[in-house]
């Protein structure tokens, strides 16, 4: 590892120099001059990164610390890129170009990576929704792919028909891909997952015998949970074939087959009236879009004394997701502000009774998945390649500085039929415990 | 008082006669044919009020019944107007022209008036939106007047500086005249005033020594609860001289005049730092158009730990205020929906941390509050006269059905900057009792 050198303002090739530092001793000229070409690039990198306490090496040859770095003494991380073809893959395009080459080995984080990701966040807010050399213009024509039909079963099965039992590694017992809900900072994972699924049927204000449907119920954890614990009956609505068959499997081994039924369809198809519609974790793959008529699919299953969950991940404002994680890992992804969340709602006269930020919950969550995923690794390797081991490990280290800044949110939005009174006075009931 | 007689469609005069009912015997040839024209026009207000089961009767002569009422057998209020012009008034402008006409004594109200005004709601879901027979073209010159320093300083005066002593007759010895949590059935309105008080302190998080910003500090309840109880210092803002005289006395008989300073000014011009923001029934006063600007300044008033509430009457989706209490008792009042509502946040991205709906605690506030009323209304016309008890009468009873007809929401709305991490995990020291 090369030995940092302080910055210098009297070196004449660079100009400004901030944050650039030369390896020594003075090189030949062609190498100087390649040197320094590279070293301007870095830097320009570097002033990207701005606030972020970063230092960026590249080819061993050449290093920048960012102004944050310099002010702060000092870096959380440092980020070293294979080549110069990394460097302007980044410069070109920060998002992608640091995802795909952090996925191939080309860039590669000593240090926390979670922390060199909050650092960026925060020192770049919008580093995540495109901001990057291409003109807006440009970036105009990359928004997230439309959900048809069609399109949405492509998006959902690029994702969660990966392999069962590839979730399974860290997912944590109850399979539930979605945030967990912590009563305390002791609490498990599976514990979580459990107090997160009793946290929602106690919103719903759910009683023995009501009907429930579920739009998007993952691995089925929550209708199954629903069915035993509080005695109603659930039609769970999926596109996810390999979440299906898993699903499917558990209610016939665990007796609840007669009352839960798992259907293979997409939300836009569900008929039917119910006492309550949950969706958790569906709404993020929806698009804005088509939020006027998931709000028609709702108001049309829910009687006069109904309630509705939604449950998704969000936004403070209209934003793109990650262009790397859209792209990636996502595709077709789409988290709304409570802004945009109200489209869903607001042409129905469906009244909002209740919204929770999750946030932090969430990004709890994620670190309890990425120690299981770490300590999996090798079975990962096993199963698929490095390359996807890299991959998943920056999406959930991503998502985890996404929760932790504020870049992303988690709203659980219960809300009900304009003309329903029937419903608990207070919130006290969903925090009795005993 | 007459007594009805049943429809008959055998009548040729009145074609078709849906509800029309007239007053026996057979009258001379030219009292026959007004009377006929006047159930006419009856007969229009009555399909007007759809499946209300309401009684309508013009001049003790001409009486019509809903479809409702005939559906269901019978009205739950009979309305009696007194001539022709009043129903012609009505016919006009359904809800100005009601409204009106019942704080003259032109029209009465025989039956409980909440379950009229309710079954009215019901019936004509947008009877308070103005829907009635002048076009919608013409109705969109009537939107509500617009809030600049100088109409909102004329609003408010309007409505709050009516009189201390007016208002110390029912809203409770806390004089919060706002919407007040109720944790049981039982609570008493002042405890529940208190209560609510505690709520909002708790959502907010207060810290003995911290700084609280309130805009619109109404009689300065929720100011000096939270000085006394929470040990923060305040500075309250508002533009009603009367509620600021009473705050000021109220606070020196405490002694809490050093740690609490009622200002008199706008909210636009609120400068200075905070740890939390508070604004209690305010932001149905601020229009729409103001919302980005209020972001602003509480934006620049919390500091990277800080915490707001904004608690506000709001709708299901965009709509204007009822007419009649937008024109004469609340003068420029807008309350938003929850998506108009985000137009404060989202510009300058605040976070969304919890979202309560209280709309059934209003009703019941409003109930506590009509209770009082009633029993001080010869008080109240020895201040004022018959025809001003009328109106608050008809406007206490109307929000009473706004919300227990979901007509009207009550949002809870707690916020916080971006970055703001230290916060509690969970909302269940909200509950804690003890």
């Amino acid at each position: 590892m090369e030995v940092a050198v302080a910055m210098t303002s009297t070196n004449p090739l660079s100009n400004p120099p901030t944050g650039l530092t030369t390896g020594p001793p003075a090189p030949p000229e062609a190498g100087r001059a390649r040197r320094t070409f590279d070293a301007r690039l870095l830097e320009r990198l570097a002033r990207f990164a701005g606030a972020a306490p970063i230092e960026f090496v590249m080819a061993d040859r050449v290093r920048a610390l960012t102004p944050g770095a310099q002010q702060r003494g000092g870096a959380v991380a440092t980020v070293r890129l294979r080549d110069r073809a990394t460097l302007l893959g980044i410069l070109t395009d920060p998002a992608i170009g640091f995802g795909d080459a952090y996925a191939d080995g080309r860039a590669e984080v000593e240090g926390d990576l979670v922390a060199f990701i909050e650092a960026m966040y925060r020192a770049v807010p919008d580093s995540g929704a495109g901001r990057g050399f291409p003109p807006r213009s440009v970036r105009w024509l990359e928004r997230p792919r439309r959900n048809t039909l069609k399109a949405a079963r492509d998006n959902i099965w690029h994702h969660y028909d990966i392999g069962n039992a590839f979730y399974a590694l860290w997912l944590g017992s109850t399979m539930a891909y979605t945030c967990a809900y912590y009563p305390t900072p002791a609490t498990s994972l599976d514990a979580a997952q459990v107090a997160k699924f009793d946290h929602v049927c106690r919103k719903l204000w759910l009683q023995p015998g009501e009907t429930v449907i579920e739009a998007g119920c993952g691995w089925g954890g929550l209708a199954l949970h629903m069915a035993r614990h509080y005695g109603v009956t659930v039609r769970a609505f999926n596109i996810s074939r390999e979440q299906l068959a898993f699903a499917r499997e558990r209610a016939r081994a665990e007796g609840l087959d007669a009352q839960v039924e798992f259907i293979e369809d997409d939300y836009r198809n569900i008929a039917g009236r119910c006492d309550a519609f949950v969706s958790v974790g569906m709404l993020e793959h929806v698009g804005i879009a088509n939020y006027a008529e998931l709000g028609g699919v709702i108001a049309r299953c829910l009687g006069p004394r109904g309630r509705g969950l939604v449950h998704s991940i969000g936004r403070n404002r209209p934003a793109r997701l990650h262009p790397w994680i859209e792209k990636r890992i996502f595709p077709g992804a789409q988290p709304p502000s409570l802004g945009e969340f109200m489209q869903i709602l607001e042409p129905h006269d469906l009244s909002v009774l209740d919204v929770e930020n999750l946030r932090l919950h969430y990004a709890r969550t994620l670190m309890d998945w990425k120690a299981l995923y770490d300590a999996a690794e090798p079975r990962v390797q096993a199963m698929f390649d490095a390359r996807f081991v890299r991959m998943w490990r920056l999406y959930l280290a991503g998502s985890i500085a996404g929760f932790t800044t504020g870049s992303l949110q988690l709203f659980q939005v219960l809300f009900a039929p304009r003309h329903n009174n029937d419903l608990p006075q207070t919130r006290a009931h969903l925090y009795d415990r005993g």
